[in-house]
């Protein structure tokens, strides 16, 4: 029997993941949607064969949604996890997990009452080929200690939405959370540099910037973050340890050589260079969820993330290293 | 409602695809399994909660079974394949669609008088990213006419079992169905060389040998097979056009400097390398039968292949170049 | 007639210098050596038919020597280098000009009192092809405006005497003069972060250290200095532009696939490295000594460096961030 | 005492070996020169400060010459290197050192008479560092034994005067020589194939062609000679052993990565890619005429080559396979 899963928030990101749970995801089916947009969200229903809620609390709470996936407006996706925890129902919740770290917070707060892994952020970094392969270089010390990371997260182009506080909260997020999971140890402090801007840049957005983050045994990321680099979409990370580095590549089918170049393409969007990870992604949470066993993301991870952004956007603002204090990991989250 | 698939032939590569169905493959379940060895089939069977078969025949003839996969031994690929026609089910066969050219001609015949395209065959470089990217360079006409291919295909090591034909039948053949596709020309002529050879391959067994194929259109295409050559799983096909050259890669998710040395990983074997054009294969299969409109490697495809093998073959025995001849394409297999 | 170069000074880098003017440099002959181990140097100046100078001033003073170079232990830099403005006579000086930053400043004021250009300081990779493509790319303004450099300078292996500021004035240097080079602007502010420790360094030495230098237009520069990196000698240079990046690589001319790796080799040390840089060096200063007209790095690039390598050790044992400030460059200097 | 060199020819290869010799090269200067056309050869003797002799046989008597460089019209290298021989003086001619086998012979048997070996052939090959690199490793016996070596020559485009023989002659006979000099063995037999052509190439010319040479212990070659590629200069050499593979590459000493492509560029002609091997061939050679012991490629290595196109040429002609006979290595010519 597949699992039922129900879709709050059917923009761009929720259809693309409706796309991927009915037509490439194993053991799962998309049986229930709902969205602000009643009409959109009817018409999207009927062609699924879904049913559509017009509250997305009726959705978590129908017995035809064994799973919900939470991809509506940031602001309510604090609302629907809280829900969906108290449903006692598996969500998956695409990043953030709440616009607050006090919203992350009541969640990981209401996800330990409830007692049971429900929980699961949308970083699927971490399902990426390039990551796990750097990760098990790590795990195996091959190369001794890790001392360093040069990062950076370039995009083709942003649109005059997105302003300086996006780079951290909606770019460098990702490396936020990929690169505390592959060190296994959380930041201490964060600061942020403003080089010299691009003119292909707009008002409200100060690019590139550049975040350095130090991790408790004192390993030094350095995250280049820079959203209108015109030539595509580009992910960095060299892990340079004691005895070598291992960076990630930009995967490559083909090599051309034509007019004195010998060139291979660069990704030219994030779907491009992530697609497998969202599958994969996709395909281990529903599993996760049917041996009602989750291991992704938590939602401590979405908290985690959260006081980490806080601290790199203080750090932007004021122009000074950020200490960052965390408390313990509640024994809740250890594996 | 999921596409009932019955599996004749539980081995080692019928079991991987049944995994890939069941696990990884959307709308599609194992419903029904037949294997000559009845102990182990059955236990399968009851692991996976599909319905046994002793014969596969039996299999074919059941409405549980929606569409059939054959991964049985080769010389019963065709008897199977024959038999789904005349119940007219989809068939997936894995190659080669029978042993010898008057068996596929069978299948063809028997599939034009069905009136019906049923049959595809397990030629899974097409669904390779690569081999897709070189077919999208080649149709854009970007870099002018096609001139030469140069390509190898390498494995790791074979062992006792694999003999001097098998270079052309089991090795060859991939890239003899994937190069036709790519070029969307048929062969005529082939040769055949033998150079100096590895110690490390064994008394039935001449490797490396050295293909060169020439098309229709003159375009010649040279295959180093090389089943022993110790370092990996290794393929080459670079397209030697008017203006500039195009080449498959093997794509490396991240790179290492250790060492004295800057590297990436080579392949280890087909799994490794084709994985991904796999599962791809058997999802758009999956989607393209309940699409009732299949579009992958047809009967013909598989008889050509057949023709051109046995060329292969007749050039190695004889040491000369021999011609290939082939009737016109039937209209039932032109798109 | 070929030029007669006196060289004063006869360790390792003096003697490779004494090979290459004698063996690859067309139009330069070694005529007169000086030591202050009198034994050794006369020894050699027997082997290669050079005259023996007790003293570097006597050297300089001769008239069997048209042009010094200077590669005597570091502190008697400046002292060689005023006696051969004294003389009149071209001088090239291995780094640092002076070892500090008044003595530069002498050699400045000296050299303009004299009223020409006689001195050229030994940074070897402004001679280096893969500096001079990333300077024609920059100068080119193909890629727009040059925002951000990522550099790294990783040796394999540094003995006990290599201690901490070393990373700055041996090793860094030759960034600080090359990217300023590179970029036309000089630096306004250091920073130097001390990331966690390799266990292969020694009490003495923190390695690895990270520097960030900012321009006077605002480009942002990091270098990693990693003296103990283990694998091999690795220089990067990614010049982030407005429209792309340029990045420096290790030139290859083989790539090896074996034992499941496809590789190149990683430079061993900075003789394998940049050979034809030094080459090259020595060959365009000869030639433009015989021509009176000297173009390489002068004395006021190497009282620059002086003036920046000073900052980053200020920067690095406060902890904070120095500003640069520089009186303007004094028209003498200036093309 | 610079080696003083008389240089018989003084076309667009004579006029760049001018200049290596007098601005590049250690310890040599062009004392002479020679050319049928008088006007424009007095004019550069006395740009560079050298003597001009109307008849190459003057300069090659004369005794302000110690070693001869032969850069003239092919038909004339013949009379000019027997006569350097004659006069006990070193000669360095470009290839060919004959137009005829006959005239290789005459010139090997005149050497072998004189008793001293004063023949070099510009085979420059031999001196990239690549060429070197796969030498060391086959030497190295690292990668087991060689079995097949999969090679290219692509020019980006020739001129009217270039026909299809040349492909041979002209083209393939660098391959020719450095493979043989790479594997220590000589041919057995040629193949040429003449793949679909070009619309680039022009009516003389048949464009690609595809050798196919056979060593002694059965080393396959295949040599893909594309003179019209249009985009660049792009030599290929894999060499396939029992264990690995190892192949040149085109160094490169940036990377650049801008509208969607991550690139290396490749060379635009021999000049650019061999430029290092034609300075180290020079310097090498000057340094082995200064020692008495020259050690490049030899007249018998000039002969075999003359052999070996001559039967290129017939296997063309015939599209047969062409066997090679030589007699023994006369041991004047082994080391």
């Amino acid at each position: 029997m597949d699992l039922r899963i129900g879709v709050i928030g059917t923009g761009a990101i929720g259809r693309d993941h409706i796309q991927r749970i009915n037509g490439i995801t194993s053991g799962a089916k998309v049986s229930a949607i709902s969205d602000i947009n009643s009409e959109a969200g009817k018409l999207l229903a009927s062609e699924i064969g879904a049913t559509f809620f017009a509250e997305g609390e009726d959705l978590i709470a129908s017995d035809i949604v064994d799973a919900v996936l939470v991809t509506s407006w940031d602001p309510t996706h604090e609302k629907y996890v809280l829900e969906a925890i108290k449903h006692n129902k598996y969500v998956f919740c695409e990043k953030p997990l709440a616009v607050e770290i006090d919203g992350c917070r009541r969640i990981v707060d209401a996800e330990i009452k409830a007692g049971k892994k429900l929980v699961q952020v949308g970083f699927m970094r971490r399902y990426d080929r390039g990551y796990e392969e750097l990760k098990a270089m790590v795990d195996s010390k091959e190369l001794g200690e890790v001392l360093m990371l040069h990062c950076a997260h370039r995009n083709p182009s942003v649109d005059e939405s997105y302003d300086t506080p996006m780079a951290v909260e909606n770019t460098a997020v990702h490396e936020i959370d990929v690169l505390r999971w592959l060190l296994q140890e959380d930041y201490v402090s964060a600061e942020v540099k403003l080089p010299k801007q691009t003119s292909y840049t707009h008002e409200n957005l100060h690019d590139p910037q550049f975040i350095i983050l130090e991790t408790e045994s004192g390993i030094q990321i350095d995250i280049e973050v820079f959203v209108n680099c015109q030539f595509g979409y580009d992910i960095k990370c060299a892990v340079v340890c004691e005895k070598g580095e291992v960076a990630l590549s930009d995967p490559s089918y083909t090599t051309l050589k034509t007019k004195g170049k010998d060139s291979t393409k660069v990704s030219s969007d994030w779907k491009d260079r992530f697609v497998t990870a969202y599958d994969r992604e996709f395909q281990l949470w529903v599993d996760s969820v049917r041996a009602e066993n989750i291991t992704g993301p938590s939602a401590w991870d979405g908290y985690v993330a959260s006081v980490t952004t806080t601290a790199c956007s203080k750090a932007r603002d004021t122009g000074t290293k950020v200490e960052i204090t965390l408390e313990a990991c509640p024994d809740f989250y250890k594996k």
